[in-house]
């Protein structure tokens, strides 16, 4: 695993808890985590778990113990790396977004793909695919219970810089951070409409703007949630970004990513309207899909509550009883389990690179359209397509 | 009273009620209903508690023992009318949208300036600002509750003809209606998205659709629900409508209008994220506004889940002791005692014509983007203003 | 009618709207008020619109104009008034309490009996099982959606004394209330979980608890909540009243009744479930019924959120499109045409005096139990029954 | 650990997270697992990540290498465990009930006390004391926001014998389980209102009912939804217990354990109102906190719907960014942190034995109440104390 930040923490959870409750037919090994400075990495590999740190990514690379590369680091980071390591031979999970512009998507998606030629497999970290709910969403898309899809609305709220006082962090640095909340946030919500209805985002118009383009920088000592001194950067990148869409199938969407709703946390909605029914989700209430059948009788027609956690429902009976909800880290368990299981079986893991690559094309049409009057900019289609 | 269908029935009970909880400074009559067949008019007379009933309506112009003409027929008959009481010294009180054109509403916005000047006074029936939630709404707005507005998103969703099979209605014919889900509830959300904030939405870039385009033609003895012969015909209108925005204060929104949401039957839902806090509202859970107040501690910060009854609440006080929840006629109750109060006075109610007008040009630009690839379409401002 | 408080204007507007939305096979009119202070009577008919007024409620009795006696006076003037009222051959509307005890509603009940013999109907106004919602979880029980009942949880939670400083008032002295918490607002969800299920209490368990014993007197000049003087007065009624019970059908049942609820406005909940499915309702919400039907396919299953304002749902077609929700004062207006229905048919309307001294047993039997240590206390069901 | 079922994978869980995530004074070793059956405890040892496995578990009290005997068994055999670890110095986390009867339970809160006083400690597992919204829910009240406590309202709501044709399971076995919903479900809320409140319940009125009382015998290959024989054998516990409560500080409360509730998976549900404010929680939201603040101005007053996962929250800050929700597991990583913690300090966990013997006392009284008629019956309270 390269970075031990957030993602590493989540990640490195995962491949210690998915064996425990999932029959896996590999036993994960957490061999080595690598990060640039000796004394921070070494005490990351003593708390989450890993048997050896590494300065140096590289080296894991040239190691025979290490089958699969987990790429926990900044978006800037990913293409280099995640090319290397398939170069190398060795599986690789590369954290969202693919990366930061659709170039290097382009090229790492080319690279997965002639990589899989060669059983060496590749996959993008969009968990909340497998966020139970979700899962089991798609799964009544795919058996037809929506229809035709007709509306999607979806939208990503937190307000952790609502405060125009919240200090500089990186995802605030477009050199690092590619964009804003439209990749940060954003393209999660791009990954699930069309995970979800099975669908593409062929065009899109959209709307970037900046609320607070100067902030304090945050000074050595100041923590997350530290006082800042007196200095200001500016901001880079986009505060929040809105964007309506068409999908393949003739529906329409409306997008919302934004870190400044306030009294939102983190709040992924999802609202689908099809010819035959409709769908709803909010992650504020993770373990519950709400599903509206046009089919029955009027006056007994309501949004179900469903309580995802029957045995029948996605990934629910390797877990508790029904009730006893999950929680966030849950879908990167799912996530490991899904992984080793395609690993095992020679098959291409999803979402794959050309996945990503559609989601970073999406994004990259929001920000020509934005750039451009909000004018209608198709998303090209021509991609790597592995399935 | 002009028109006797939903708004003539909803309206007449606004008459017949208001006076019995309010105490009003003029005591409303309910003289006279107008409609072109005299049998179903005078049942309709009967029915809604009208003295008399007449089959011209120009008749109620000329009538001395008529004060206020409340015009509740379809959007292309409005500037007729409106016009014409005006020019004949009577109030008006015309149902939205104000026209089916910017030009009609121009015209209408004008007459009433001038017509204001002799102390003859229009307004126009956004009813849903005086829904108390919403009102109340508004006031937190105005007391700097929210800090600048950043984001509005609105949604208006029904599903009455999500079923294909659902027959055709003059609602979905542009010659009577003007447009479809655009004009008939999404210039509500418009109308109270500036009402609520105090903004105006300077520009938009938006998209329409329509997904069904052909119905079957309702037969005369087929009721709303009733069953339709084989004829079909033609769907004039837009099925749907998104759009984003721009405020003039900064803030960005979001807006969707549609009639194919299954399972939402009149969700109107407001949310509006400022510097200082953020509102939510959905009109199936009317009776309730939920309030995030960013300068509570962070522990114990959360919506609050305001049940707007109390007597310190607008229009409760006249009505039942807290959480006896008020429906939704109860909006144009309000309607009524706020525009006899205004006539008594002598003030301009509100909304006026001009915001009537603000309103049709907002939708107007949406039309005009959506027809050139949703460019950025600047909304007109230079408009006649009475405050 | 004779009372013109809180209970009057909700009485009046159900008299006045009922025939504008119902088709009524007789038309009500409203004759006269009765009050004792002519003033203040006056003012009253006047402000609710009625013909006349008169300051001695036997007047009423002797009229030949007056078909129907509306009372809405405390509790304590019940029985007196409607025995009158029968005796001189008019038909009775009581309000809930039928009376303050036992021994008075047996009296009225039997009085009830022998006037139905010669078409004299009297009712009791138990409003909220005109609440479309409750009307309707009637109907899904009665078709058996329910199965046998297991269990009944019903709250009925307000706040307005929880306030240690809120000024005395009638409610809160015995002589005139009959009693606290229990018999206002225990009285409707004990005949709202009788009426729903279709069944009967058969023994309960009580505990009854005043938590302030002493409160400021109002003051003439005081108002609802106005300030009050020092002088304090003894609360001689229970604050809250809790009980367990056993229903006819075999299923147990937990009740409670407060106004110490902190933030609950007038929170009426039922949540039955039976062999078969569930129900659960919340009066701050009123328009919606929660449904769960076991008979789902176990991951499709949940809660259903039925807006009950389809035309196919208890009392809404006469009313507004889907979505559009009713409001508290509805149930009142349902009331007057159900009653009105049932005295055109010269059939028993229904709750009947004998379904109001059903309540009455029951509550006693809880105030009995709470006085003897809580022992399980049977409810006397050797009633006068018409049906 | 001994035991290695649902709450032996929840502890094992617990001690190999919570390491990761808090910097804990002792690192918890995963030494030994017992149970019966060679090849299944090996299995779970292998599954669950314990060094080795023992068939015996009086094995374990004689390894040095075991500092904590953690109990995971049915409660007829907490006791004989417990005391015997104690008596070995052995430190003892013993699952919930503390045992299947009060006398049991005093002989071990017994042997606790003396056991602290050489530094040996014991604990109950009431794990869902430590959801960060409960544990967050005391620090209210013990902050006074709260004020005094007048109303409890507690369930505890499952439904997954609410099928009648479900198989018969050890914990409807009278013998096994101790008792039926009241022991292995209501006990939970009992520890919490009391817990919650910081306040004893002093006595109790009661009432137990059985409503199926044969089921199918589960045959050997019958798995838990698995198809049963035709045998049938008798349920000897009560399928749903109510029961009415005092608490010392002079509240009422009403309490509820049912299996039979249809659509409520494991909805622990409590409510408290107090002279200055309320509390709501329901744990199938378990990640949120509902708080009514009477000293809210009226007309902004709601409840306040509080995401309980910012870092000022108990525990959050070491988990996942606000909004990243915790699951059911992560109250059994809590309790084990917690544990550490007191056991490094050589401080009285809680709750303690003493506390496991409160809530013993608690159901005995109910289940002699509803032996006796629900008399009402006083909760002996010469309990041993350690605090």
């Amino acid at each position: 695993m390269i970075g031990y930040s957030f993602m590493g923490a989540a990640h490195s959870q995962a491949w210690r808890v998915a064996p425990r409750f999932f029959d896996l037919p590999l036993a994960p090994e957490m061999t080595v985590v690598a990060g640039r400075t000796r004394s921070a990495v070494e005490a990351a590999a003593e708390r989450l778990g890993w048997a050896e740190a590494e300065t140096d990514w590289r080296r894991l690379l040239e190691r025979p113990d290490v089958d699969l590369v987990d790429i926990c680091t900044p978006g800037s980071t990913h293409a280099e790396i995640a090319l290397a390591a398939l170069a190398a031979g060795k599986h690789v999970l590369c954290e969202k977004p693919l990366a930061n512009s659709v170039a290097e998507a382009e090229e790492m998606a080319a690279a997965a793909a002639v990589a899989a030629r060669d059983g060496v497999l590749a996959m993008v970290g969009f968990t909340y695919r497998r966020v139970p709910a979700l899962s089991f969403a798609r799964q009544l898309v795919a058996e037809g219970r929506l229809g035709t899809i007709r509306h999607v609305r979806a939208q990503y709220l937190q307000d952790w810089i609502a405060d125009e006082e919240a200090p500089l962090s990186w995802r605030l640095d477009r050199e690092k951070a590619g964009s804003g909340a439209l990749g940060d946030i954003g393209a999660h919500v791009v990954d699930l409409a069309q995970f979800i209805t099975g669908e593409r985002i062929t065009g899109v118009s959209g709307l970037l703007e900046t609320f607070v383009h100067e902030r304090p920088v945050a000074t050595e000592h100041a923590g997350l949630h530290g006082s800042a001194g007196s200095e200001r950067g500016p901001v880079t990148v986009d505060d929040a970004a809105v964007f309506l869409a068409r999908f393949s199938g003739g529906g329409i969407g409306t997008f919302e990513a934004t870190r400044f709703a306030w009294g939102r946390k983190n709040a992924i909605r999802l609202e689908i309207n099809g010819s035959a029914g409709s769908l709803a989700f909010d992650f504020e209430d993770m373990n519950v899909l709400h599903w509206f059948d046009a089919a029955d009788e009027a006056r007994l027609a309501g949004f179900r509550r469903i309580v995802v956690t029957e045995p029948e429902h996605p990934y629910a009976a390797a877990w508790w009883p029904p009730g006893h909800g999950l929680g966030y880290e849950h879908g990167f368990t799912h996530q490991a389990v899904d992984l080793v299981r395609s690993l095992a079986a020679g098959e291409q893991p999803r979402p794959s690179f050309a996945d990503g690559l559609v989601v970073q094309r999406v994004l990259d049409a929001v920000e020509r359209s934005a750039a451009a009057d909000s004018i209608w900019t198709t998303v090209p289609t021509d991609t790597i397509q592995e399935d």
